[in-house]
């Protein structure tokens, strides 16, 4: 069917799979499973009142602008408010160094489609982002994957990676999807360091920083940077291309991310968006901005970190209470996720079958490494602790304890004889 | 500055440059300036009445699902509406042949993802619409361009290009952009014939088809398909892909368009997408949703067709009132557009500094041409009839004739000397 088309398909389909994730989903939306496998923000912290307001606002008094089509780069005072935002953390950007993007998903997209050239190798954490995986395998990346521990990225393991010639580094310093963990000040500035002595620049994706629940946010990469610190003016960023979202701190469905860089490597991602999709839609950022303004955002964002503070803590309780002590978690400061690593010998696909049976449900760990790594994945998997009632997550923590102990004892068993 | 990235741009950025359009689209915002170079729906249309009460209806029943994560694939009933607004063409579709994109350029960047490889050749109408060969470009494409006159592509001229191996066929059969012609009834057998001699697909691209003023609408080419018409279902489309989108008929601030297509080719798709933005924002595809339903849209295009024919005869009118007989234009029977011919030997971008000077712009030929056939643009140019107001028209046109005049004249006085 359809041969002419499927003999024309190019090589960047070569291996183009459906995300693991993706798939799990469809499995994991039946109304009985407690699903921990999203990276779901929850509805209830959605700012639905203010979303009104905001339609009306942008309706009332800027449809001409709202319906029509926009600039490749974003709408002007969007991205102006980005750059006030950023501020805050010491990142000296201007609305020139700012690209609206359609997510963050776009934004690796877009990193993949200006430097990746089929073979090229690109640095990552192992485990890392799935989505970066699935935009960077598009452009034929391969990988060299650096180990993490509860510190993230181990920079004690980075020099030899940085000298096999990776075209850019892509890490998620805080509260890393799927990991959970946040690099440590200490190792930012190794980071760093070594990024500099080879050259090698470093895209610094940071969706979840604002959702601490505890601790002080530690200083972004891009303000580390050696190549910003030299630099004058401070306006032109340098080495670090730093990419954020509002789909965690007000609603995914806008589908809004942002790029911040410098504004000549802005100009080649502007090209590239026009070709990709023009703009992204102008209705959602005019909505976003109207939302966001005027202070809202940080008011919301306190919100949702109590929300979700108290989440995780439920989680952390739970999986104390029910899980047996062999099972090791990551303990986040932040973010949506924890990761959870079981004793050598396990297997997490088959624990995903026994969970789905107990009627609840996670993402194994194989498709958060790059292809060459996926085995390290097999004893690990993921948790979301955003997206569940408190009560839920204890339930589904106790279910998901009944599979993990059937396994464990099955591992058992076999190492007995 | 910035070397780290700009060393490192992948080979998809050889050549990369802004569009011509977009870079003008600058320079004519200038308020004293008229414009006929955008491609801008008119806002006077935008039905903002029913936007409001859509934003409305979808944050107070369904904001759960508008602000959430959604499928890549996109929102259910806007496929189903989809596929039942395309069945009135003859168009048999369900909704798994349906893929929702983050409007037609999405749609255009997915084709070149899925099907170009560096070097392969694009079949194209000279000239053609420019926002593909951006999307095509960034993928490698080479181009053979077929010409076309006022019935549109030159089936006639069509047998050899086929036969250069073209890795499939890229047309825009009703009111093209820029040509603003309509390939004929017979020429639309004629192509589709030869495409299934020579076994190369069509991505038939129809943004337009629905604003037509004057006529009966002709059979798309996904239904005189030869290999769908070999089907016994009905429902497995075969050679042709067709993409449409609600830019010109809802908002184009939406950014919401679609790909038809047969559904083994849309997973593929639906694959490339989840990279390249997870799927396109719920919120907009919701509130078009609401817009559209219970058979408004359809009310909604009688009241564009209304305005922008009445537009299109005012432009008709002043051109013919205004220019030169030596100058020729097409007559429209749908769409935004029509395209301007001044004798051999004329440069429309001198024309267009010469426009500027009048405060009145267009967009001059050679950006509709593939790269090796930009030369025959030189004494063509682009008129938009729709983003402005009649009295505007008029006076722009005789502004405009004001430039074209000056420029003939030199040019006689060049063949006299």
């Amino acid at each position: 069917m359809s041969t002419a088309w499927t003999s024309r398909y190019a090589m960047r389909t070569k291996g183009l799979k459906s995300s693991a994730i993706r798939e799990l989903l469809k499995i994991t939306q039946r109304p009985e499973i407690i699903s921990f496998a999203g990276g779901l923000p929850a509805p209830d912290v959605f700012p639905v009142e203010r979303f009104r307001e905001a339609c009306k606002k942008v309706l009332d008094t800027n449809a001409n602008l709202g319906l029509q089509y926009g600039a490749s780069e974003g709408y002007e005072p969007l991205r102006e408010m980005v750059a006030r935002h950023i501020a805050r953390y010491g990142i000296k950007a201007k609305a020139d160094n700012v690209l609206i993007t359609s997510g963050s998903q776009q934004a690796l997209d877009l990193i993949g489609k200006l430097l990746i050239n089929p073979g090229d190798r690109v640095l990552v954490e192992a485990p890392t982002y799935l989505g970066a995986l699935q935009a960077f395998n598009v452009y034929g990346a391969d990988y060299v994957s650096v180990p993490s521990d509860d510190d993230g990225l181990r920079s004690d393991l980075l020099e030899a990676p940085l000298r096999s010639g990776p075209k850019f580094m892509y890490v998620l310093p805080n509260f890393q999807n799927p990991g959970g963990t946040t690099l440590s000040e200490g190792r930012r500035h190794e980071l760093v360091l070594l990024a500099d002595r080879y050259g090698i620049p470093i895209i610094e994706d940071d969706p979840y920083g604002q959702l601490r629940y505890e601790g002080e946010h530690l200083t972004p990469l891009v303000v580390l940077d050696r190549a910003n610190l030299k630099r004058d003016n401070g306006y032109s960023l340098g080495n670090v291309i730093y990419l954020s979202t509002f789909s965690k701190t007000l609603a995914p469905g806008l589908r809004l991310g942002w790029i911040v860089a410098p504004a000549d490597v802005i100009t080649k991602f502007v090209q590239l968006k026009q070709g990709a999709d023009l703009h992204t839609s102008t209705f959602a950022q005019l909505v976003a901005y109207e939302v966001a303004k005027d202070g809202f955002l940080d008011e919301h964002v306190k919100v949702i970190r109590k929300v979700y503070g108290e989440r995780r803590d439920v989680m952390l309780e739970a999986l104390q209470q029910y899980f047996p002590p062999e099972v090791k978690w990551t303990r986040p400061l932040g973010g949506l996720f924890l990761w959870v690593t079981l004793p050598e010998g396990a297997d997490c696909k088959k624990l995903f079958e026994a969970a789905l049976r107990e009627n609840v449900a996670f993402v194994p760990g194989d498709s958060f490494y790059a292809p060459h790594a996926s085995h390290e994945g097999h004893r690990h998997f993921r948790l979301n602790f955003s997206y569940g009632q408190p009560e839920q997550i204890r339930e589904g923590i106790r279910r998901l304890s009944l599979a993990v102990k059937e396994q464990l004892e099955q591992l058992h068993a076999v190492s007995v004889r």
